[in-house]
């Protein structure tokens, strides 16, 4: 293999981006949600490129296309190449889609180069990753890592189509969603390709990075109460200010997710009665914190909660806490990730590591087997916005870094 | 006169504070707007209570109802007792009504007593303080100041009735409105007993207070601009996080009011894009700033907006000011204040003096006379509110202290 040849599949990748992109429920935007048309038709065209890079295609039970290019030995066990091919309304034309078309790619490399690896490849285009369309995210690898909830099939979208009819109205069988998992067994690794859709590689002058860990998110809302009271009469000192607690976490939540090289966030803030001449007596607002550790995620948290809880004690404030959501981090194998550092340093690139402060459908994945994945370096670290940009030449770097590594994995 | 008549006083102005209650536009409050049918009643009730004090009455060509107790020299000025007789929605018995209503009580007592002073004595009960009806203020006291603004005319209430139908259908003429307009040179001054409106003099213990001045208030939106972006993807230390700015401006206000020994209000926040899991890109918040003194306000503001624009900077954020409401501070003439301390010193009283936070028809009223204020404890400090409270026995310090100041405006 030369140079030449992936650059030019780099170009075909980034053409078969642009007619993905046509591809939408929008005239204006990039618009492709779970079960529709549109799912359908990006499945038939992937499905053809799928195929003329010598990949045998088929439609698992949860929508998912699938691709198969089989290895030597029949026994072994199947690498996963996958991302997925849904977007957000009014989307980037990278996002998930370019970790499924740069793994044709390399899968078409090898068929065009005679090359078969001792192992089987399956390349998957997941459905649903976004939930933009029902609500919950990573349909498509739940389905995949046998953790498909049945809850969800009462799940209804925007006008009321619940999830079980829009399997019926694509063809699927509601009933048969348990022959779309896999089995752990025969799983060698999941490998997936994505955009990094942050700042972290262009900052770092960088087209790639090995991902350590999916962070896992907690998501609080704190209620404070104050009480309200007219903004002229009231001295300051006799204040019981919920805004100026609420102002006072909000700065906490950054200075501790500093101390602790984690990332948080404020969000949603809302105060009442909302009148610019009235103490506020009420405030509200969401805290989101992310690490690819737990437990020091967990650690800046109790500092967050035990810091306001003590300024509101000294304001005669009452915070109250919720927890909305809990996920724990995602680990990525070591060993993949020390060979992806090797392949990298093959490349004379820098094997620079970086957590995933994003979800990703290798969370599902990693229920079932050992997971890791290359971020691809993203303009401006402009995601879910039709200015989602990357370069050919990076696209090129992913293709050579994901065929390299399956190729040291074959050794 | 003995403390018996003014317990006795002090409870038929309570009495007079529950009929008053009753003439509401709701059933199950108290909401008495300017240029209703409630108006109309309120005015033909408290008038009958003004003939019963031995004054002559009429209503101006404001709606506002005057009461007339001659004095002895027909040549001398006229002092102004006053307060306003509407109220917000939802509101207390006592904001504007408890002024009105005391100063009958004090006038009942000169009646009763066969008390004539050297000057006459005019009662106002302004039908409008509060701005209800048509959002515009003070519209009571503006016409009897000869400040009434033309432009108002047009304003409408919530069903589209202009002010000039409004005057109109009440039986007025708008044509008249300058008649309401006092000349300056009769006047002697303008005295106002009103309730607190916060919580000082419950916190001092103390029932009445001098109102040394009413503060003016300025108001400011400010916009802060960064850059949103995904909440878990972005590093702490590159974010422009609007959010965390407008935070730091929330409790930078808080720091510097207290440092001027000024009151200043955040009451409205907002952030947008406003989800649990996007950084903020920008943010929007006000600012209520307010003194006794225009100086130390707008030192203390132009500090407030050096330091947040400052913090705006070294967070690559852009703080955008614009100033939504500039009222200077009406200061309360000297030597009232100085004849109502000797007064309450006589009564055993400690001659505590206070700002007034709150807007009141003395600031329209001392375009043409000096004025002066007593405040009277309220429970709580609460008002705007059905919970607003006063005990009998301050309305009596009140009713007494009323007396008091005019007898020595006499000698």
């Amino acid at each position: 293999m030369n140079e030449i040849n992936t650059e030019a599949l780099a170009e075909k990748v980034m053409h078969w981006c642009d007619q993905l992109a046509a591809i939408s429920s929008h005239p204006e935007n990039i618009s492709r949600f779970y079960l529709t048309p549109e799912h359908k038709r990006c499945n038939e065209l992937v499905a053809q490129w799928m195929q003329d890079a010598g990949m045998e295609t088929w439609v698992d039970a949860a929508g998912n296309l699938c691709g198969r290019y089989d290895g030597k030995n029949p026994c072994a066990k199947t690498l996963i190449l996958a991302s997925h091919l849904d977007s957000i309304p009014n989307a980037g034309a990278y996002d998930g889609i370019l970790g499924v078309l740069v793994a044709i790619a390399v899968v078409e490399q090898f068929y065009q180069n005679d090359i078969t690896l001792p192992y089987a490849i399956d390349i998957i285009g997941f459905g649903d990753e976004e939930g933009t369309r029902f609500g919950s995210t990573l349909l498509g690898s739940r389905a995949v890592a046998g953790t498909w909830n049945p809850e969800w099939w009462e799940l209804k979208d925007r006008n009321g189509i619940s999830l079980k009819q829009a399997f019926i109205d694509f063809g699927l069988d509601p009933d048969n969603i348990q022959s779309a998992a896999r089995n752990p067994d025969d799983l060698l690794a999941y490998l997936e390709v994505h955009i990094e859709q942050g700042p972290v590689l262009e900052n770092e002058n960088l087209a790639l990075g090995i991902v350590t860990a999916i962070a896992g998110a907690r998501r609080f809302s704190i209620d404070i109460e104050g009480y309200a009271g007219h903004a002229g009469t009231v001295p300051m000192p006799m204040r019981k200010d919920a805004l100026v607690g609420a102002a006072l976490g909000v700065v906490l939540v950054e200075n501790i997710a500093k101390e602790f090289d984690v990332v948080a966030t404020v969000g949603k803030i809302e105060c009442g009665p909302g009148a610019v001449n009235v103490i506020p007596g009420h405030a509200t607002f969401t805290i989101d914190i992310r690490s690819g550790d737990d437990q020091l995620r967990d650690q800046a948290f109790a500092k967050i909660q035990h810091e306001l809880d003590m300024i509101c004690l000294n304001r005669n404030l009452v915070a109250r806490w919720s927890e909305i959501h809990n996920a724990p981090a995602v680990v990525c194998a070591d060993w993949i990730q020390a060979l992806q550092a090797s392949v990298l340093r093959d490349m004379n690139l820098h094997p620079y590591t970086l957590m995933s402060g994003a979800g990703h459908d290798a969370m599902a994945m990693a229920d079932i087997c050992d997971v890791a994945m290359y971020f691809v370096r993203c303009k401006g670290g402009v995601s879910h916005h039709p200015d989602e940009s990357v370069t050919v030449d990076d696209v090129a770097l992913a293709i050579d870094a994901l065929s390299n590594t399956l190729q040291k994995l074959a050794q």
